[in-house]
């Protein structure tokens, strides 16, 4: 296989405008601010934490960006071998006029300023989104974002129900969705209704998907209103819930929202496998792991129970990637979503990328999103996958099956944007 | 590496004929009649169907082959990208004179129609098995089959026993267990009789194995005739059992199944992992999938306990491989067999062939077995594997570790044919 | 990428001295005696049995070392193909001159004096450390092991706790601790006082790591001493443990040692995943094997609760490597550490190492240890790793991120050799 071939269907593939169906993007401050806002991303404060840098140093209260940035930079040296470093280093590269291959101690401060520069011009938020190729954004919104104030046509909302399906045991998530919703949530029912009402806000403010992430021990299962009826009052009344009470509410608002998303025709995103704070006194979110002894079998109802809702699922774990191409074979309903955080680095996409290329219905794999916090990112993530993607079309579709390049790139399209348009709506 | 020697190689292994340890084939309509007995395999209409189209479409009642292969030919564009797609296209190309290299809406009637002349002629199920070199193929059968009617020497029975270690609780089992057998099954030691029986028969006709495919949970053990025997009594009585007692007569069955293989010196063909009807709307032979989370450490006992029985075992999923490279260069009983179902794509049969041939006595792995319903689907399957297996020599033996070319191939001849015969006997 | 490029990063590697930095070498008898010692290596037991050789033919008491190496000969035609062969392949062509490529029936006497010849040389352990690159060698001490009598400056100390975990449940083992610390262990304090005694004298003799082995089902925890003392009194009162009591013992003494280490300021080896004994008529050292069903979840409040022990972390599957990525990337103090056992074959090697270098801080993957009983597998086993590695390195960083080749080379040395400096102490 010539390098060549790889290189055309690259640039081909680099040329496809984009949708990124999946970021954590502030509509209100989508681009960075400064090089704090890059290197601030969780994925260098945690491993330059892991590498030896103290927390008190990353996060210590009232240190100016560049300061914080100043305090990260020794410890790069230790991560240049990663594929997150090289994210970093393409950003730097592209954007800032970068031209050296590392960023030290010698050259940071200019790097910093020029960064400074660029990004303080006015259309620098329009820059960013067209030299990435990005046409569309889809958010990740708490049930109570009040999604106004932006385009929600660039920047598309979905509505993130963690805090609804594992927190409404707080009072706090009680009093924002009763705010929310404008609802006394006395009753389960109360709770039923306002839900309803979630999903009618954020689906005429042009939502289009519904997500969450899962713990490996979830298993949705249906709860009916009357099991959990008691232990709401309960929870009204400030008693405590017990474990099995409180995993009999998560599964009944969950089952709750996936109702809803059948009604409003919204898929489903699950993102599938997170324990949540894991490492206890790591950075601000630096702290999740994962079990990876978790298995789709525990959705068997759910897929069941919802034949005409999408579930666009991601997977934490590379063992986790053989069920998820399995179960969207034969399930119409189960599509396989992008390249999920612990997987998303280089030799993982490559064989996860493969395996489902070679067995799903090529319309039942959307390729990538960028699960980014600044627009800057979507740039090296989505060339990461590029590169990754272009790789496997020349390999094992034009070199192992002979397919002409064209079809190939066809191919790369679909699973690059056609299917995030077909499965989320164009 | 060249090209030239994977060519090399793989012309060199296509020249074998073969022993096809595993199929499903039918004695007595062992080849296809039409297209829709290729297209009706379980791979098409379940990947069709995962793709969208309508279950009621596919297996509505009384519509003709041809009006069914018409009704999943628009859904083909889906899933060109599949190996399982390749596999169609060679059979057609190869055996139908097929000179496009899509099916499509187009061109299939008179695919279709070339199809019916081949199919149709006199000698095409002897042709087929001389164009796919094929010596002998091993059947699944019913543990009630008669076994006749067939030349045994050509289509080789082997004893499937799902039904008598998972469904004997049924009455319509346990009827047809006592019609073959001509016995009364009042106490388990009928029971028992009636199983080294149905041993007799079939090494009788020729059996070469015992077979059996496992769920995720299943952890043999030995179970006394004693412990079941008050069970079966209560069975006959027409009552339930519990879980519990439904469990221990499996495990009981189960362990009878190998006592009789090693009296009869017969290998004991494990295919491990399979959850049956998950998705229990899927079309037919398209509603398994599985719970990864399974281990051979269940199978201690049963190796520690049968060391003179052979356990070709097939894993289901690629997290299982390692284990089963690791059991089979522990155990002397335990047989790495072939890349089954959900793992036979060619990610998938490369990373688990590489690491097999790498750490397991050459003598235990068992390259590849068809699993096929109809015998056109020998070739492509096979040819698939041989592909692989040539790549993976020319790399890893011929280049990384500087073995002449003619090594390399005797050792891909001893894992495709050589150990079916030295392990299933000649 | 061209092959020449990945043959000078080999080259450069492998002339970079080494410290090995887990063996179970006797430093009172380091190299090997005959082809027996080389020969006897479980990995070549367990092999040939596995391929059907009778263990009573290999274990049969009295055998000269020939006539043993005699009998495995045959079998070595069925494990050619398998890595662990070529290791033993190296071994011969590297030292004793073999000039064949193949060990056969024909050949292998003469070999067996060659063999003889070199390994009788006075200065024959010089002439392998020097060979192999060998400037340090860690050892795997029994925690009643005097230390003396050898270099610890070459031999370096380790305490292996296994017995301590585990086993402290049976009166020998009890009393060698008793001897070695030369304190009655009547109390659980007394217990306590004898570990610490352990830790002073093994740190006292220069010892760099306390190291054990673990099943796939410990979960360590901080259990008290209060917890245990009523246990170890009936202990010592000759009764026996229920399987609870024996758990929260074995994780009291973990636990202890946890503490000592990090009051000692000693790395703790975890070498996570293998149970013992499950093949139970399997050779030496030829019995243990493992359930996948394991996660580094359990080791979530040892993580926390010790953040200035470092754990160099091994996994026995491939399945587990990605958690070891992902707890390596968050966690400070976990570090990846070689290839274990099941795991040390190169296709997972490779896969491993790749995963590992991409995502990890470079400072935190300890590239790989031999593991070896001999000095002689230290260059067949490290060679190998180079090997992958230089392939990895040309890949992944000179190829696809266009790394300098001198700038891929430093990472390189820094995983091979400078992190075992800087984790271990210099």
């Amino acid at each position: 296989m010539s390098d060549s071939l790889v290189k055309r269907l690259f640039d081909e593939l680099e040329a496809l405008p984009l949708i990124d169906p999946h970021t954590h993007i502030n509509p209100h401050a989508a681009a960075s601010k400064n090089l704090a806002d890059i290197m601030g991303y969780h994925y260098y404060t945690e491993l330059a934490h892991s590498a030896g840098l103290a927390k008190e140093k990353i996060e210590e209260p009232g240190i100016s960006p560049k300061e914080k940035v100043g305090r990260l930079i020794p410890k790069l040296s230790t991560i240049e071998n990663t594929a997150q470093y090289s994210w970093l280093l393409e950003i730097c590269q592209e954007f800032f006029g970068f031209e050296e291959d590392r960023i030290t101690v010698d050259n940071w401060e200019k790097l910093y300023d020029q960064a400074d520069q660029v990004l303080a011009q006015d259309d620098w938020e329009q820059q960013v989104l067209k030299k990435s190729g990005l046409e569309q954004v889809y958010l990740t919104n708490d049930f109570d974002d009040a999604l106004a104030g932006f385009d929600t046509g660039l920047y598309v909302p979905c509505l993130r129900t963690d805090d609804l399906v594992f927190h409404l045991g707080k009072s706090e998530v009680r009093e924002r969705l009763s705010k929310a919703t404008d609802r006394e949530l006395g009753t389960i029912e109360d709770v039923q209704a306002a839900i309803r009402d979630l999903f009618t806000h954020f689906t005429k403010n042009g939502a289009r998907a519904c997500a969450i992430s899962l713990p490996p021990d979830f298993s949705p299962t249906l709860v009916s209103a009357n099991t959990v009826a008691a232990s709401w009052l309960r929870l009204g009344n400030g008693e405590k819930l017990s474990d099995c009470e409180s995993r009999e509410l998560s599964q009944f608002i969950f089952w709750q929202l996936a109702e809803n998303c059948a009604v409003f025709n919204l898929p489903f995103d699950l993102m599938i496998g997170v324990n949540r704070r894991v490492y206890e006194d790591g950075v601000f979110q630096g702290q999740d792991l994962y079990d990876k002894r978790t298995s789709l079998i525990q959705y068997r109802q759910l897929f069941n129970s919802f034949p005409r809702v999408k579930f666009p699922i991601s997977v934490l774990t590379t063992t986790s990637n053989q069920e998820l191409v399995s179960y969207a074979w034969i399930f119409p309903n189960v599509i396989a979503n992008g390249h999920w955080w612990y997987s998303n680095t280089p030799p993982y996409i490559e064989s996860d990328c493969r395996t489902r290329l070679t067995a799903i219905p090529q319309t039942k794999y959307v390729g990538y999103y960028s699960d980014m916090y600044k627009l800057e990112f979507a740039l090296p993530k989505f060339r990461m996958y590029r590169r990754i993607l272009a790789k496997v079309l020349a390999q094992d579709f034009v070199q192992d099956r002979g397919w002409p390049e064209d079809r190939a790139l066809e191919l790369g399209k679909l699973v690059l944007r056609g299917n995030v348009e077909s499965i989320f709506g164009g």
